[in-house]
């Protein structure tokens, strides 16, 4: 089964998708399985994290940032504007999809997990998912 | 399928697992199919990485924990110690989820890759795993 | 389903097989479904990129070779050449396998993502992935 979901981000910075996957797999009621949630963009990722406290998120991008800045001589790939090319250096260390096991019926997140959109562009946008559930 | 296995990590640095994962996929007795393997914590990551010489899983180790050293300015998330940010980028930084196909009834890894669990935290504990095996 | 394929990688750098994995979707006939693409390899990366612009993968290239460079004196495993050590680094901050859901009969894949082979050393050679389409 497959779903096509949308997802607003609103700039750069991490948002909890969880219930968004979570309702995709009760839709698909299944006992046993595999969801796996795949972005369509390259200057996004999608990633698990600690939910439960918001400074944990926060200092990642922070942290990422500071890795990847903007003002960078080696880029060239500047057309898009300075936000361009670390989306795309942020996106290829991160993930672009995540694969899950279902397990009695429910995604097999860990106590402290969290699915999260991670907007890499300054103006954000609609993301394009597609989540997949298989046997 | 799916199996919850229970690894205990000494501590910080990259532990083996292929031969646990190999035996999930034996007791599921299948010709051909896909095996992920799922982490159910977010400071601790899931690495294929070469097996043969122990010194590349070290450098690795070295490497990283200097790219994401404990005394950073820059962390608000401290409360756990100063172990628990560094933890969470590096697992950011690299995956929580393996996807291997399996052929002619064997994981079909390469001649010289292995299935490691890379704990982040100083103290280590017991990590949950869940193995989906499906067609 | 498993196809093995062999892709000869000229050297460092990114290199496109998006269409050679669509010709294994087609070849699965399959209308909904998820495909895992899978490199037995621990010194190159299967990453998902923009492939409207060469100069985004340059720079990604050029990016990841300053982050990892090759004379770097925390690096004890130097047998195999100076570029060894930075290859299994740069592994595994990327990935190794890739997930896709086929929707429709098509790979699901954003309009300006491509799937590329990212090879780390100078030498290159021929790679083995592992295509896998499951329902």
């Amino acid at each position: 089964m497959n779903e096509c979901i949308q997802v607003r981000a609103p700039g750069q910075g991490l948002q909890e998708i969880t219930a968004l996957i979570k309702d995709c797999v009760s839709r698909a009621n299944l006992r046993e399985g595999l969801c796996t949630v795949f972005l369509q963009h390259t200057s996004a990722s999608l990633i698990i994290q600690e939910n439960a406290d918001p400074s944990a998120c926060r200092d990642l991008e922070s942290w990422l940032c500071r890795l990847v800045p903007e003002s960078d001589p080696i880029y060239t790939h500047t057309h898009e504007g300075p936000d361009d090319m670390p989306s795309h250096i942020k996106a290829a260390l991160t993930c672009s999809h995540l694969s899950i096991p279902i397990v009695s019926g429910r995604l097999g997140l860990g106590t402290w997990q969290g699915i999260f959109l991670w907007e890499h562009r300054h103006r954000g946008g609609n993301r394009s998912l597609l989540v997949h559930i298989g046997e």
